[in-house]
């Protein structure tokens, strides 16, 4: 969002072209490759490829920018330290334009690319130029571009396959796709993970049933944590940054009493599996994902906001033993 | 502040054009409106008008970047995960090049511009221009700009009076004024007004006679507060946001006594008003605002730095309870 | 950062040319200098001088943008309401694409600038033009460029044969050089001192012979000191924000027991000189800076997180106290 994003054609109350107003966000991490220690490289059917933690280092400021990127270049994403939890400092804090847009509409990790061996959830803003999930409907948004990025969190280059099919679903070459690898292991993905904190809220809100057009702003924050070569303990720490960890506050329109159950309901606390580490209870159901409580996927804390009453409703809390326990060792 | 200003004609020590300064953050919030949720149009007279949350949602971004819009390009303004207050977590942070400049000189909203039953108090860069108030022969300073920016606290658009009124005291054409509305009751005003906090200590330092020449540089931070569609409770809680919430850093020339005695006077602390929520205060008075304590207006905590000395001294504090009764209800 | 940077003509994995990333923020300073309080004069051989507080007010926010100067471009420099001290509410906080380049490449201040009676340390990017220091075979690193820009903590401008002496080791002309003087009295010499709290932590493990190509990431925080007319009481301060009030996280690649290790001995506890105002400490030694334990300098709490092993270690803590009583008085 640093640069002026030039006006749309198309003026008026019209919503944001995500492929436009995160272009120059893509161009500046592409050019300050070598300096993020990125490596951009051509991939099959000469995709572009941005390799973020893989066989280069990358780092804290390098998933920062692709955070902001995964945001369709509508929000900001800040390092901060906030001595939420000690000695876990930094906090990463995420705000945008417009939540739903920037959340669902890119960052959410929604597209499902499968080939062979190869499992990746795509996320960014080329999901909505693909559109080829039913979200986009509730969204009522599709956006067109002539280039395509999306952040895949992988720790493998995709074959050829998946970039024919985001090339097919976006109507667009593959040399005109941009995908940028982080590894949930790296630096930059944990960055980028836990810069979802928001998005996580907005998704449990909509799983929640509560009218996405309600939700009219939010911002959140959830601690840095720190990598781990096994993937397991990396995912599982990402995770608890947010369950246990994680804060968010949203502005909703719409009934206080519809405020007062989203608040009593969004928070980690509200699910069946909340209270242990994230790798224990993915170990528990045999790392089997989707035996996980889907609706476990939320914040520790959560206040909602009714701006038409003027009311608002906190729930949840940050859970710092655990942090500790799995940060720490 | 984030693209490098071209070189005034006149260098050397001569103070800086605000509506130079300011220039590419108004072109960039109108090139972003529909990202940010603003709206444009052109109002009486062909002005131009910028919506930011009348009749469409605005946000808390907006609302950060009209408010280093109103410190004339010379600010920084951060929304900042602080746990300064529970759950109401988000701080406004506000620094300047130059805070005398930047928020007495353009910030503060010391234009009265009324008309028939519409009134509202202008703030921002375009003020330098029009220089209609005593305090600009004071600060020594008056700017000329082919371009006029004002933001106004309202929810009705003005009528054409009032922009015939810019157009005249500041020698431009109606259609090269910008006027950016922020109700009170919206995030973008929320956010706009309580980031007002390092202003409202220059301000009443200002007022207790501390020249204003001493003061070299300050720093501030204030709770974002919940918006309310009442516009009294609105207006109460971005009061109490800095009387009971707010922090402010001067750092000030001239003796250390005086940096003191300031320090001493400065917080909201020291006024007979101090203690209620602004609301009931405001209601006391039978809601006449001349009644209200004019040195009430001031943040909660308040720094003074003798920098010809080295010494630093510290006043009032923060009131938790009176944020959670304002915020919360 | 905010500007993208050309991408270099060798792509690859070379190392980014830091007279390049640096360049777009040498301009804006200068293009910003009249807002910004600095005063740009031509001084002996025509050599660029940026006064930042001698003859000048400069400020916080002209700190801030040095301090991003000196790590060339690299780094990312915050000011925020941090609530780690009160009422030293505000840190600086930094973090960076490159941690070992942008800190000991171009931030660390080792280059001795003496002529006659002037002497100064010289930090920023030209020393890596220079590169006259045995650091830079260690860091396998050298930049070229026709522009050069330091920053010289000083508060008296530099002799002609200090610019002779910069122009023949750079094999620039001296009217390409930029010297920013900072003096440690003055605010922006205040934040941009304070500023190097991640860089001290990287020097200190360099000096404890950890490899450097073993750190990956490194980000960190320290209060914003009051400044003090008197130097040594101003110089004290500064150490003091990093000494009792820095927090430092770094990532490391190699054996937890290294990183244990290092996270033990890092800390500013560790010196047998840790305890006292540094101020006194130095007071104690007879000024004489050479007689002080050369481990003292490092931050107040570490956090070293082994990422091959997914294990952190954490040494040190704030001494609450010891800052009220330096910042204080």
């Amino acid at each position: 969002m640093s640069q002026p994003v030039p006006p749309s054609p198309e003026a008026g109350d019209a919503r944001p072209s995500l492929a436009r107003t995160v272009a120059p966000l893509v161009a500046s991490l592409v050019a300050d490759a070598q300096a993020l220690r990125l490596r951009v490289s051509r991939g099959p059917r000469d995709v572009r490829i941005v390799d973020a933690g893989i066989e280069v280092d990358g780092g804290l400021e390098a998933g920062r920018r692709i955070a902001e990127i995964c945001l369709g270049g509508l929000g900001r994403v800040a390092l901060v330290p906030g001595g939420r939890f000690s000695p876990w400092d930094s906090l990463v804090s995420v705000s945008t334009c417009d939540p739903v847009l920037a959340c669902l509409g890119s960052q959410y990790a929604g597209w499902s690319l499968a080939a062979g061996d190869f499992f990746a959830l795509g996320s960014g803003p080329g999901r909505a130029i693909a559109a080829v999930e039913t979200l986009f409907g509730e969204l009522a948004y599709r956006d067109r571009g002539g280039e395509v990025a999306l952040v895949l969190e992988t720790s493998v280059p995709p074959p050829a396959e998946v970039v024919d099919e985001i090339a097919a679903r976006c109507a667009v070459a593959p040399s005109d796709i941009t995908l940028i690898l982080t590894p949930t292991s790296s630096l930059a993905g944990a960055v980028q993970i836990v810069a979802r904190v928001l998005e996580v809220a907005l998704h449990k809100a909509h799983a929640l049933h509560f009218p996405l057009e309600h939700i009219v702003d939010g911002i959140g924050s959830a601690p840095v944590c720190p990598p781990s070569p096994d993937f397991l303990t990396a995912m599982g720490r990402t995770n608890d940054a947010v369950l246990y960890g994680g804060d968010v506050q949203l502005f909703v329109r719409g009934p206080a009493e519809a405020a007062r159950d989203l608040a009593q309901r969004l928070p980690s606390l509200a699910s069946r599996d909340y209270g242990r580490p994230f790798a224990e209870i993915f170990a528990g159901y045999d790392n089997d994902f989707y035996k996980v409580d889907p609706l476990l996927f939320s914040p520790a804390r959560v206040t909602v906001s009714a701006i038409d009453h003027g009311v608002s409703f906190t729930a949840g809390g940050f859970d710092p033993i655990l942090i500790s326990r799995s940060f720490g060792g």
